[in-house]
């Protein structure tokens, strides 16, 4: 066959404004771009530790309790794998659904062997934490009980502090999707009781895709080490934690090290901000761009008392062709924003993330949106 | 906490010539730095399909034969994705066992719950066709065959083609671990009969770590569609078709565009130099390399009838202690080469893949070798 050119599409720099990839940051790209070094090399290991513990440290982990660490696989990989280490065939899981990711994360539990009892709210709305201590005081066995933090297919905000509080003291496990919430709002695994969680590395972290980082508790991880070894291999928590953390490491999968450097610097900008400032920033430039887009008269799909800062999901007007304003906004300015994802109403996904999350990107934003909307593409049909 | 520097021990650039990561080309490296691209964004989705074509051709697999895709997640998860695949609770599967990969191999077809008859050979020697092929008709209903077509824990090459041949008309699926072949010694999927095959982006393509390039024929992507889809749900061979093959694509995970562009750029380079022309480039500078080890009075590791250029394991000479000997390479000539895996005998693994496969970085590795062994650390106890 003939080998192809380099395309040339990926050499014109967008900015990200969508749900995620974000940009990175430049002291993240210049960590993606070193030097090679080995999975095995003495002087990694000494990194992988130090991402561990900032990692536990963005995520607000007590030191020593359980393992924080990125997996080598996007974040869907973390949702997986936290549903792989908790659930037993015949387990029962409630799992709140009030989007796409819940969605996923009953379907996830379910192929795990789960008897999953899903907890659903309209797209937009919040899943009701009533409902769930229902449901869970009526089975008092449940394995474990997963929300979606911050679900990145609406901007919904989960009372994941209440929801904790409300359920010290139990052995059911608190599990909970952080993708969109991580380095981006407040967020405290130990204060709350979140016995897994799950993230991303391309969004409120500003890193690139690639990685997923969890955090689970040592009551959970000890859960997870005692039950059989069964299926998931790459996403075995003891696996990983053999190479991650205990020394002398036992080799387990070649880390990338790009994405090892790039995880580590995204971490470090993270804690040298300080986590409050950076949720004070996200909370800034997301506000400002939710007051601007509700005066420009258009409305917004989430719930208001639940409305995350970093993700902002407007209803598309009645008469306007989404699709072909996002690919106006992409080809005429050069800014990504999202769609709707399988199964929601029609909408854009603003997303104002880690490095982007400023009130000057959410100007730009707004202003490619006004010039493509004073020429309106029109809905078909 | 405090935060954390950037490690300095990354800003010195290594060469890597154990068994894999190798150097990236500069090209590459380019090619992981540039700005990200969502993974939705409409210029990607062209790109996904010439990485695909690209890798099709890279492993000679038959142009509209299955699927030829990267997993987004590291050469492990390449052989997990196979076995997840293909295996039912209860089925046979034959695993060829001679080092650490075929046992891992075997471990994970148990782990999906596989009835797995190993045919075992020592470290260092190939494993028996005749022996398979005689399991084989013993148990007529036999799902797969696995083997490791090179095996990276003692540089040892399986007769794939041989196996191949003999196992055309049947209906058991042939599954070979091409981690360290692909790009870097003669492979031919399509020619020799093998239904799925995986491999890493960080040897002979010359990646980055990352992600796992696997191909799959279309009788065996067929029966992976058709049984139940349980567990895996990250590594859904059906998902993943409808977002990198299918149009319109369904999103299923936020690709890493630095690993995309990275992938495609390799991929380009190797059809760029000619696959023929890339083995033969191996193959001088790892002849060049074991003529020169034995000419020294060391030993190789594996049976010379089945040695790999790409990769030689060398046992440690009586008396002198191996460890110390990689690390003074690692210090004092910044080389890094491998040690044995758990459970192997002790041995240097010394990788000449991809941009390293050279005669002058071969003699660069020995050069360094000898001046670490004329002052040899000699081996405590």
């Amino acid at each position: 066959m003939p080998t192809k050119a380099a395309p040339q599409a990926i050499l014109e720099p967008r900015l990200l404004c969508g749900p995620g990839p974000a940009n990175a940051s430049p002291g993240v790209m210049e960590a993606l771009a070193r030097p090679p070094l080995g999975h095995l090399d003495p002087d990694i290991f000494p990194i992988l530790l130090e991402t561990a513990q900032m990692l536990g440290a963005v995520y607000l982990r007590d030191e020593g309790d359980g393992m924080s660490i990125p997996l080598s696989s996007t974040g869907t990989s973390g949702m997986e794998t936290g549903m792989a280490a908790l659930l037993e065939p015949g387990d029962t899981a409630i799992v709140g659904v009030n989007g796409y990711f819940g969605r996923r994360l009953a379907e996830i539990a379910r192929r795990y062997g789960a008897n999953v009892i899903a907890i659903e709210a309209d797209w937009g709305e919040a899943v009701s934490n009533e409902k769930i201590l229902a449901e869970l005081d009526a089975n008092p066995g449940t394995r474990l009980v997963a929300v979606v933090h911050a679900e990145t297919s609406t901007g919904v905000r989960h009372d994941l502090a209440e929801l904790g509080e409300a359920m010290k003291g139990r052995e059911t496990f608190l599990v909970a999707d952080c993708v969109t919430s991580l380095g981006g709002s407040e967020l405290r695994l130990s204060d709350w009781g979140v016995d897994y969680a799950y993230s991303c590395s391309q969004k409120c972290l500003g890193m690139s895709s690639g990685m997923s980082p969890i955090s689970i508790s040592q009551r959970a991880l000890d859960h997870a080490k005692a039950a059989s070894p069964d299926y998931n291999f790459y996403m075995d928590l003891a696996l990983l934690e053999d190479y991650w953390i205990n020394r002398p490491p036992t080799y387990h999968h070649t880390l990338a090290s790009p994405m090892l450097f790039g995880m580590h610097e995204a971490l470090r900008e993270v804690l040298d901000e300080g986590l409050e400032a950076r949720w004070a920033r996200h909370a800034q430039a997301g506000g400002h761009l939710q007051e601007q887009i509700r005066e420009r008269g258009m409305t917004l799909v989430a719930d208001p008392d639940h409305q995350l800062a970093q993700l902002t999901a407007v209803h598309v007007p009645e008469g306007i062709d989404g699709k072909e304003v996002q690919l106006r906004m992409l080809r005429e300015h050069g800014i990504e924003i999202g769609g709707g994802l399988p199964g929601a109403p029609a909408m854009w996904r603003i997303g104002l993330m880690g490095t982007n999350a400023s009130v000057e990107t959410a100007d730009r934003v707004l202003e490619a949106l006004d010039a493509v909307l004073a020429d309106a593409p029109v809905a078909a049909g």
